[in-house]
């Protein structure tokens, strides 16, 4: 039986474009099905030109609203009622697909999935899973960035349950090292979240490898970091305008020099290959990690491929029942701590 | 009259030699009077490799102990009573020296700076600022860096009027735009914290642009950006991390294409000038703002020019008062809010 997944159709800034394309190749190459989920006329033109994939596993699931990628999330979620990513979402719980993706308005796809989802028994925050690629060739995963803002112990305990679940079941780690973000390595080192959240996460059943620094997201020494849905966003928002100031000084530099052209050629062939190792989007997206179901978000300048790598995700989380396995990993925890 | 800046002449990597080297450079071009401050027999014979030196304005004050890069700072701190460090910023204390520098161990720096100097009045936490090279080739200072962990919202007022003084007064921005380190361009967005100290730095009489993001720390959006100093050293060594990952994949890249060795020289040389202008050893180092006195910290690995670059903005830290006007201003903004 091929997994059911839906996509949100009206999401990336390309719409429907980019998430037509990604269907047809997600379909193709693996044992799923797609409900392109969004407004059927639009929907149904763009699968004309593709006359080909007629036959494959591709349906079509009308929602009348987009939500728009500037769009507040708050007033977004409550007034779109038929919305693509809201109808999308409903067909995740209840039961006819079993994943979610979207590559539309991030905020407003962790609202519509918390409100319409809602959270796993024992979860306090859903969070959202960011993937960054090392020198080493290896990736490390960050959780949250996904704006969860004053966060407390606990939560960083379940994001860190959560992120090592992700890290076995979706990149294979059979031991993940899972880092808690901090200010230097020492214990004590920190502030008064990370102090308190330390030996929570000294005391999971998981391979804590203490407090870890900014550093070590790009250099392979830990395969989960956890942290405070701010700092989060500030790490990879620091780390996207880095890549762009190093584009522009590099080429800046480059002109300089007498084979310039050549130089610049090279670099620019480099870099948008380093920036694809960057982008979230190659790794099919980011998941939103304790939600009652599958939801991944995608960048908004997703491509066919970027939409085809999200629906793997999507279909490899359904299949690896992470959600399952982690309810009981956070069960097991309440339990051994209940006193 | 020179202005007379004391260096510690144990703290890079290599001491004393970049620091010998930089005072050479600095008394050459700049009118200024150096006190080396360190282990006099060491610091005899590294002069004494430069005897056209010999009737330049430096001077060597004796300081039997070194503290260490990997030295804990409290401990350092309060057993060394005779180390380069203690020595030096006495100097300055006791009206000797107009400034200090410093290439060591940065904890140990701000933790002896603030015991010997003190906080200027009216400053609850004195804050490292760093600057960080934009795409569009300024500079955005970013108030705090040197790990001020559990700020409150006062603390980032304080840091905003600081920062500014910093940029006007040794950047000459005459108008340098303050921005909020946020998740969100909104007011309503942030955490407690930022949505705290959203008003206080709206009251201020500076150009507060509302809050910024992480990646507006390299586009050149905001002169000064303020945050707490667990956020602010996340971001400077979640940039070194990048930075270092970049080489790296960019190198493997090149690694790939027909020229290769072309490719990799040149780009070789743009990293180079790329690291440079993201060093801020090359600005002339962190300034430890709200102290009674001036404290400019490098880079370890700072060499001989790093220093000359770090004494001279000592002087012009010295010559152009901002203390005084910190104070001022600090003072200022209290009456204004006495109520």
């Amino acid at each position: 039986m091929p997994t059911v997944i839906a996509v949100d159709a009206m999401g990336s800034d390309k719409a429907p474009k980019p998430e037509v394309e990604g269907a047809i190749l997600a379909t193709r190459h693996y044992d799923v099905r797609v409900l392109l989920v969004g407004r059927e006329d639009k929907l149904r033109e763009e699968m004309a030109l593709h006359p080909a994939a007629a036959r494959l596993p591709i349906e079509i699931v009308n929602a009348t609203e987009v939500i728009g990628m500037d769009e507040k999330a708050a007033s977004a979620v409550r007034s779109k009622r038929d919305s693509s990513m809201r109808v999308g979402l409903r067909l995740v719980r209840e039961g006819t697909a079993a994943g979610f993706t979207t590559a539309g308005n991030t905020g407003a796809a962790m609202a519509t999935a918390k409100m319409v989802l809602g959270a796993l028994p024992g979860v306090d925050r859903p969070a959202l899973a960011a993937v960054f690629p090392s020198s080493k060739g290896t990736a490390t995963i960050l959780v949250d960035v996904g704006a969860n803002v004053d966060c407390k112990p606990q939560n960083l305990e379940q994001f860190a349950i959560m992120g090592e679940m992700y890290s076995r079941s979706i990149f294979n780690i059979p031991r993940p090292r899972v880092g808690l973000l901090s200010v230097g390595e020492e214990e004590s080192k920190g502030n008064d979240l990370t102090k308190d959240a330390y030996p929570l996460l000294k005391r999971l059943p998981i391979n804590f490898v203490g407090n870890v620094e900014g550093r070590d997201l790009y250099n392979g020494n830990a395969d989960v970091i956890v942290c405070d849905g701010f700092i989060g966003n500030v790490a990879l928002k620091v780390s996207e305008g880095l890549v762009e100031a190093v584009r522009f000084l590099l080429k800046e530099s480059l002109k300089s020099t007498i084979s310039s052209q050549v130089g610049f050629l090279l670099s620019k062939k480099a870099f948008a290959d380093f920036k694809k190792r960057l982008d979230y989007a190659e790794y099919g997206g980011a998941p939103l990690l304790g939600l009652k179901g599958v939801c991944i978000v995608g960048h908004g300048s997703s491509n066919g491929t970027a939409i085809k790598n999200a629906i793997r995700v999507a279909a490899q989380f359904a299949d690896s029942k992470i959600n399952a396995k982690i309810e009981q990993e956070i069960a097991n925890e309440k339990m051994a701590h209940a006193d």
